[in-house]
């Protein structure tokens, strides 16, 4: 069994998370990836903490695992002509610059095209590659800040907080692989290739998609509501005596369940929760009623007595508890990738799973410029005394 | 121009989010959508508020736009033969029932391929098609709990709460969605169909696969850090003269730079403040005096000040000021779908951009079982009096 894009071949240009994570999705499924590196240090990522031994970033490892490195300093003619010739084997090309700059290389869409028509170049950039906010830069928490996402998050009447994790990067390489996939099927067709570009804050906002949609309906602005679901109650983070936990009541007959099973029929029976909109409209009320029975048993005595009534319950876990939850094990969501020198390092899987199709990191982090001589050699077709002469010029 | 999934059928027996985010945006690339839903009520989303005058479900609008609308009841032998014939005709069946049921159904995937062998049967439930929690029923809010999101997201010391909004339904889907698109890639090659399936919780694992990352690395648990990035000082919510803003300082030269420029150059001297790791460690003194600062100006002179010297910044927008930025309505993400009877109703468009296919809503969102006599007609090949002898059976 292979990886579904196996043969499929990508030029990956990028940096940081948001273009990295697109390509290390593309390498799980199978694509060969050749990530450029500038030589003198190349992805900034390689720089962030906290590190394995031997200085290995665990961020750089965690999305450019299965990925082989070259090194190439894009301002010279010498690796330009190189990205030139990868481009030309190549299916796919990912870069996530601020627009303007593949340009400014002479390594645009335009310029590429026309050493290989049929490639796919995608762009992923903070704004996009048009409008009035286009050459700058942006960083995940950024926007979160600027699409809405923060303000949506959080306690009422607290300072604003973000979203714990990044988001704004991870949802712009979602999207955008999603259209190198389907510019690829499109080419199956056509026998061409094209531009496909998302900007972080679009796809951000495209996330949102229901506080948009309730906003535009209502007229009302959305606002932050803590550990409770906007339009169903009680779907909320609730105390127990251990913790707290997650509780999704969400319609009418599950309410009625809980009540008697819990053995407060009256409360199912009470006008001021009998329906979802009567419950969100007394939500402080119920609360109060809801909280002091939860508090009487442990989160564990919860989640089981609701796997019997088939109401959705479970834990707020921590990331070390959600890491050996049994379920997480058990669709073998954490794995170990090898370094030849280090050893196992682990890393999250992809989460798709395919009868005929494997899927699954292809090896661990390469070292910088691991993959140089290999890739020039017989990619681009130097000689060992050119590639020496590169090195010795500081392209590579 | 047409989009570049334009030909590719999909069968969508999706309810609520998770599956239905994964349509439309096959929907918004071009694919055809034939939603099947239950004769009585259909797509329990249709029941969710606000709504639009006419009973519109802002909440079903927003993510069925473009979908046409055949109800079937599928406990009945009938209802299974058509679906047989739908099946039959698509690329793809798309389905999030809880495991298990569809199976119950006679319209699980063995059964469907023996149909279409090319068949690429995608199927979303919250943990997935095996393992222990196979058979639980999920929700976004238990998933965001259960996969640590809530353990990172929020203020230390203070209640635990939700990312606000959906990601536990929608990164589903967007996985769901990959896998689609790769497997369809890999018919091209094989001629065969294949099963795809996601769990909701390992997907929201992958989205947070740097708070892993970390973990794995240094044994130390991620905790939430309200507005503040975990690595890297000052990345964070700032107040300022009329509220709060986003300000990232990634590496030390931008420290430097915003130093030199704010007129603190001694702060950048300042051996507490030299490196990041160092801002890090001393990041409460550090905010102390930043914050003294930022609250010198409002969030827009800020944001101007910033965008000069090339620093990351900009509003914590309320979800109606990111509908009106100017940079989401450059790049059209807000659009109007029309429904014949009720007008235009605006709706969140799909974020990828494309040099030569085009993208976004196909049309407002059906009446439930709005197409049910031309598809029974036209693509099950019924008589009239053959679906009037349905209606009246309460098959459709």
């Amino acid at each position: 069994m292979a990886g579904p894009l196996e043969g499929i071949k990508v030029l990956d240009l990028t940096r940081f998370l948001a273009g990295a994570y697109c390509t290390m999705v593309l390498g799980d499924l199978g694509a060969e990836i050749i990530k450029v590196e500038h030589p003198q240090g190349g992805d900034p990522s390689r720089n962030v903490g906290p590190y394995y031994e031997g200085d290995v970033s665990s961020y750089f490892l965690s999305v450019n695992r299965g990925k082989r490195s070259v090194t190439l300093d894009l301002k010279t003619e010498k690796a330009k002509n190189a990205v030139f010739r990868l481009a030309a084997r190549s299916d796919i090309v990912v870069e996530n610059f601020v627009p303007g700059a593949m340009e400014r290389f002479g390594l645009g869409y335009e310029t590429l095209r026309k050493k290989n028509p049929g490639i796919i170049y995608a762009a992923c950039s903070g704004f996009g590659q048009t409008g009035p906010y286009a050459r700058r830069t942006a960083f995940d928490m950024l926007i979160q800040g600027m699409a809405g996402t923060v303000s949506i998050t959080g306690e009422p009447d607290r300072p604003p907080v973000r979203a714990g994790f990044s988001i704004g990067d991870i949802g712009a390489s979602m999207f955008l692989t999603v259209g190198i996939l389907a510019a690829l099927r499109e080419r199956e067709q056509s026998g061409e290739g094209q531009l496909v570009e998302v900007g972080m804050l679009d796809c951000q906002v495209a996330l949102l998609e229901n506080a948009f949609a309730r906003y535009f309906c209502s007229g009302e602005v959305p606002q932050p509501e803590g550990g409770r679901h906007p339009v169903a109650t009680p779907v909320q983070i609730v105390p127990t005596a251990d913790g707290y936990m997650i509780l999704a009541i969400a319609n009418d007959t599950q309410w009625e369940t809980f009540c008697g099973d819990l053995g407060r029929p009256e409360w199912a029976e009470d006008e001021r929760f009998k329906t979802n909109p009567r419950r969100v409209a007394n939500r402080e009320i119920l609360e109060g009623m809801l909280f002091d029975l939860t508090r009487s048993r442990t989160t564990s005595e919860w989640t089981k007595a609701m796997e019997k009534i088939k109401i959705p319950c479970g834990p707020v876990n921590r990331i070390d508890q959600a890491a050996e939850d049994p379920q997480v094990r058990s669709r073998e969501m954490v794995v170990e990738v090898e370094h030849p020198r280090r050893g196992g390092m682990k890393v999250i899987n992809n989460p798709i799973r395919f009868s005929r199709s494997t899927v699954g990191p292809q090896g661990g982090a390469a070292d910088l410029g691991e993959h140089t001589e290999e890739i020039l050699r017989d990619l681009v077709g130097l000689s060992s005394e050119e590639i020496e002469a590169w090195r010795e010029g500081e392209i590579v």
